[in-house]
């Protein structure tokens, strides 16, 4: 998507639409954005980063340097509650709890998801690399493929799609003609729609925005995330980040989804572990 | 070490130093063991191992699927109570949160570690398996080596050693002679001393007991757990089990652990990630 104007960190969708205003010590009131759907699911990526945004405003460091959310129930678009609860706090690093609430009809909370976080500064640490990972191997963005090159569209009409800029990999895209791969790998360039360049809260959206790798395993339907740990390691550089997902293990209805988030420096800048529930066969 | 009688399941060290007794609803006092230390420290683990168990008397799921556990403070071995919290029970799906603190001397109340959990029934999955992953290619278990053997020793006099049964591939002991591979990379057979057979909550211990990646990646020293998550995915088969742990990525102070454990009928078991802080160089 042409942009006339890059939106800038700060002022984006992304931001406006993770926005959480402070309602008590502690409690933060959201609005659940309905730009960020799948059919009719929230995004799990996009209320990680609400929740992420509302423990780097109530603990006394500003980054999240690693995030574990369990998944409780399905969230819908509307308001929503945020309660956070410092744990401790560190020189270095701070732990906190934060959960999301909704409100059933006759206004009791209902809670979608529990995490525990622990923040740091992303930007005190040494750039030191002691590893020598090198980024995934994905042909240039040119050669990926994004909704509007037809068959490799996301399945259904999701508004989420709309937000960002994703482009696969023509090596994982084969469930979109009904040829998967058969391995458990997807992997594409990612981007937000509006041209605002990556930060670490926009990081907990994109290591869960591609399609689930068992749609390359031959799988159809819905994976619904159990639990998801982020790991933040560095800071993205402005430019396009690269995403690849792996799958070891789809066993007994279950499978983790591993994903790597390289940026245009070739850093790693996340990594990210999910349990999800395999779709039905 | 050979055993006159191979210790049950339910009836061994591992048992009798997890025991949790119930205080009142939810709340569950225990105590930490010395035998579980590494110089002094009580081993993580053996402390998830802990949490695991009064989880599994809190929640009504048997099994834990996914732990999250982030670190707070160092424990010691005395005296410990752990407070439990049921989030959420479902059909087949529980999640639950429990700390576990021990007593400043003034007998208030200090958090060592917290954990989310989802909880369920094992023996309820199915059998099937659709991916292709192969157990780590470690040499046969007569091959590897063990504290017995000289330079292998973890070193430092820890009495965890003497509760396991480890036997590192000689492909990852170089740093025990000042040869370290400079590969991410720690693999070797796993059983408990006393002959017990693994379960779901010794695999808890087994995903944090090697010696850390960072030591063939030529730093030593301690490497403190900040936040770990395991995935159990299967009961394991009795006999000893092949652990192979990795880190992709040893940058700005802190490194990612994964390790993956593997069962006597070539089952993926168990799948863990660790935040740790590198040692200082």
């Amino acid at each position: 998507m042409a942009q006339a104007v890059q939106a800038r960190i700060g002022d984006s969708e992304f931001d406006r639409d993770t926005a959480v205003a402070l309602r008590e010590t502690g409690v933060y009131d959201a609005e659940l954005s309905a730009g960020w759907t799948i059919i009719h699911a929230v995004n799990g990526g996009y209320l990680l980063a609400l929740l992420g945004r509302a423990l780097g405003e109530a603990l006394p460091h500003s980054d999240p340097f690693t995030v574990s959310a369990h998944y409780l129930t399905a969230s819908q678009p509307g308001p929503a509650v945020i309660r956070t609860e410092v744990i401790r706090t560190g020189r270095t690093l701070s732990t906190g709890q934060a959960s999301l609430f909704q409100y059933a009809q006759d206004g009791t909370e209902v809670e979608r998801i529990r995490v525990l976080a622990t923040y740091g500064e992303l930007d005190t640490l040494p750039d030191e690399v002691h590893t020598t990972a090198t980024p995934p191997a994905i042909p240039p963005i040119e050669h990926c493929l994004g909704p509007a090159d037809g068959p490799a569209a996301i399945p259904g009409s999701s508004a989420i799609t709309e937000r960002l800029n994703i482009k696969l990999d023509p090596a994982t895209v084969g469930w979109a003609i009904g040829a998967p791969s058969g391995k458990g790998e997807m992997r594409g360039w990612f981007g937000l729609a509006d041209g605002r360049d990556a930060d670490p809260l926009s990081l907990l959206l994109t290591v869960d925005a591609l399609p689930p790798t068992s749609f390359e395993l031959g799988l159809k339907g819905w994976t619904p995330t159990v639990e998801l740990t982020t790991h933040i390691r560095c800071r993205p550089a402005p430019g396009p980040l690269r995403v690849a997902i792996t799958t070891r293990n789809l066993a007994g209805g279950f499978l983790e989804e591993d994903a790597e988030v390289w940026d245009s420096a070739d850093r790693l800048v996340a990594q990210s572990r999910q349990l999800a529930k395999a779709p039905r066969t």
